[in-house]
């Protein structure tokens, strides 16, 4: 059954109060599936339902935040604690991010001190670093327990760590020393100390680094967790891998977006208010109306050779298109390939010469095509016009699109702002300026 | 001391045979930056080095295919079919797939019976499916065996598995019944079965499904490992997390290229020969100087309408473009959401009416800024047809752009060929003809 028709049925058991109907209908489903389902009943409903699930805090911890806020309205203020009180850390304090101060007021003093405590620790953290990013629930261990205290330490921990695959070994300071996992803890010999056989000097990441570069590590050195530290080197958090694999996911959407020139996208597109669509969009659009104007300038600088010879203007969408689409793949690759760090900002000259290359015979290629157009429709003159003005439209559309991602990432911007759309209008405008420049030397005025 | 450095020293220690203090470097290293590490030195070195650490498998498994088709022409053939031997299954079956018939009739005999089977199975799957990215090193149990039964079993399972935190409980003929973590497993007392504990019914995917959707699936599960079936049910496979990352990381990528006109590159962008990037690239772009020619012979259309108004050359390209650009950002926003799962196909409707709405008040913004421009530069007349023309062209071009991607998916294309490059080209053409021909009603001719 699909999660509609499920979520009609449910809405009428609800309304009906027949809870053990409803609760038979999803309690082979997974957590994410049952939120999915849940959002499209009433919140009222909804909460009635989700209450008298076991793992309603699991459930509860997949739904949107502005989903659990709506629902929040709904609960009673002990419920709601207590709900609050049994999800992940780190899903407990996205929520709080997003709650109101008088929501806040309402619901700290019915959580227990070291859930508040929590709390207020982890939103501190700014956005998108691994602080922000990470959960406290994880499991420890001491370097001089022995195999057998170690397991039954995590069996203590298990219920509430995200992970017990893998244990970090902290001293009296909490400073990070190793780490030791479940499958190596399970073939240990039970008198085997810690400090033997766990890995010292583990992967980590600091506390204020970019939650990207969390997910690169997480991503290279194939982790189940990633251990976070401060400044001192005590364990303050981990990463999951699942939840670097959703940053991973939302950073190269964010990419993709503002590839297309679109700023930066909260949330599912379904989901987004039409007014902020077109305010993730309409700067970008006005910004190129006005680099537009440069085309406009070259054009109106040569409206004389233009009126001579008319022909020229059939070409013109074409030659200065060819220069913006050589320039967006370039872009494109180069944007892509620092983002997964395949290339670094030292590559940059040696890709220049390869790049340069490569647009030449592209270049080339596009020129012969156009030669044997513009023979047909005007003359050798024409024809030699357009192949020269290929070739050079192409090479530099290819040289500004490959370079203006690391331009832009070494003045401290997302180097995924180099957008096709803008690579477009700069192309546009050399190309333009190129194009009626190489027309006027050749064909002459009138 | 960073990787080249390293590398150096590692070069000359190994020259003179000093070995052992060639392993004092490196040993404290993860093994990809080993890997990363071995192919900065020559080949022949390398193996040496290579085959005196202890865990050479997973190191070589680590090193790009092409180094290790290189590396193996450097190996006596006995320690080649010994590392082989102890690669990953999925990591050895992809080496083996990269190996030219003479090294794999090589090869082939010095390996054990079971791992000759198993590459040929698992190299029989179509690239890009579930099949040919599982790997079959995963761990099994009986739904009859007790708890401590249990763990014994995966004692012994352990050294060859990917992960045994997953362990797949299967019947005689290998269907799959369910699936018990290690954590559910260490909570659980010792003489419980485990039909009693095992989660029945688990996600999973079959042999066939693409890769791209075996990621969706691991990251909406949060997933440690996926059991692959075939069409029985049996358990072929698990497909492990970090598999899945780096699948949704290469989809990405691709997606990505699409976006802006590059067809699929494989591998690093900087290890791509010229010859490829040329042919990954010549294709749209002589496409779309075809594709281009239609906006020329809307031009041709309406030569003397241009002879008579030379002011609207100085403003074409600004115009085409802004219809191009909102089509970008439509092309790229919808790409992305069905990517992500966030839209599917029946959505189209209902988003269709949000775009044009968005597109409306994005053209009248822009229709405002042009007109200014239109009026200074030429009339008022000028200015009437230039704001019309800009809200049409945009509202064209977003529509355009946000339905082609699902147009393509329709007809079995991948959306994301829906490039930034093609949907100008096509707003281009469109917002031409659109241009003139409202210039024409408004101005006349002469």
């Amino acid at each position: 059954m699909n999660h509609e028709a499920l979520a009609l049925m449910l809405n009428i058991a609800i309304e009906q109060q027949q809870f053990e109907q409803a609760i038979l209908q999803v309690q082979d489903l997974r957590p994410i599936d049952i939120a999915d389902i849940l959002t499209l009943i009433k919140p009222t409903l909804a909460w009635q339902l989700l209450e008298r699930l076991p793992n309603r805090s699991t459930i509860f911890a997949y739904l949107e935040p502005h989903t659990q806020v709506a629902m929040a309205h709904e609960f009673p203020r002990e419920s709601m604690a207590r709900l609050i009180g049994e999800m992940p850390a780190d899903e407990r304090t996205d929520l709080y991010k997003h709650l109101n101060q008088e929501q806040r007021d309402a619901l700290l003093p019915a959580l227990a001190q070291a859930q508040r405590e929590d709390i207020r620790r982890l939103a501190a953290y700014e956005e998108r670093t691994a602080g922000a990013l990470m959960t406290s629930d994880y499991a420890t261990l001491e370097a001089q327990m022995d195999v057998n205290e170690a397991l039954a330490a995590l069996r203590l921990e298990a219920p509430d760590a995200e992970t017990i695959y893998h244990a970090y070994v902290i001293d009296n300071e909490r400073k990070l020393l190793g780490v030791v996992s479940l499958r190596v803890l399970i073939l240990a010999s039970p008198e085997q100390l810690i400090h033997d056989i766990m890995v010292s000097g583990p992967v980590a990441c600091h506390v204020n680094d970019d939650q990207e570069d969390v997910a690169k590590v997480v991503a290279r050195y194939d982790l189940i967790a990633l251990p976070i530290v401060d400044d001192s080197g005590a364990l303050v958090g981990i990463v999951t891998h699942d939840d670097a694999m959703d940053v991973a996911s939302d950073e190269a959407t964010d990419d993709f977006h503002k590839s297309g020139g679109v700023s930066t996208v909260v949330g599912r597109l379904k989901d987004v208010s039409i007014r902020i669509l077109y305010r993730k969009r309409v700067f970008w659009l006005v910004f190129l109306v006005f680099g537009n104007l440069l085309s406009g300038l070259s054009i109106a600088n040569f409206e004389d050779v233009i009126a001579a010879n008319l022909v020229l203007v059939f070409f013109l969408p074409l030659l200065v298109d060819s220069g913006g689409n050589a320039g967006s793949q370039s872009a494109t690759l180069m944007v892509r390939a620092l983002a997964t760090g395949d290339v670094v900002m030292r590559d940059w000259f040696s890709l220049l010469g390869r790049e340069a290359l490569v647009a030449l015979m592209l270049g080339a290629t596009m020129a012969v095509a156009i030669a044997l157009i513009g023979y047909v429709r005007g003359d050798a003159l024409v024809s030699l016009v357009l192949a020269l003005s290929m070739i050079c439209v192409v090479m530099i559309g290819s040289v500004i699109g490959m370079s203006l991602p690391f331009v832009l990432n070494k003045l401290g911007f997302d180097p995924a702002t180099a957008s096709a759309p803008l690579i477009t209008s700069i192309s546009d405008a050399s190309g333009v300026l190129i194009y009626l420049f190489i027309a006027s030397r050749i064909l002459g005025i009138g």
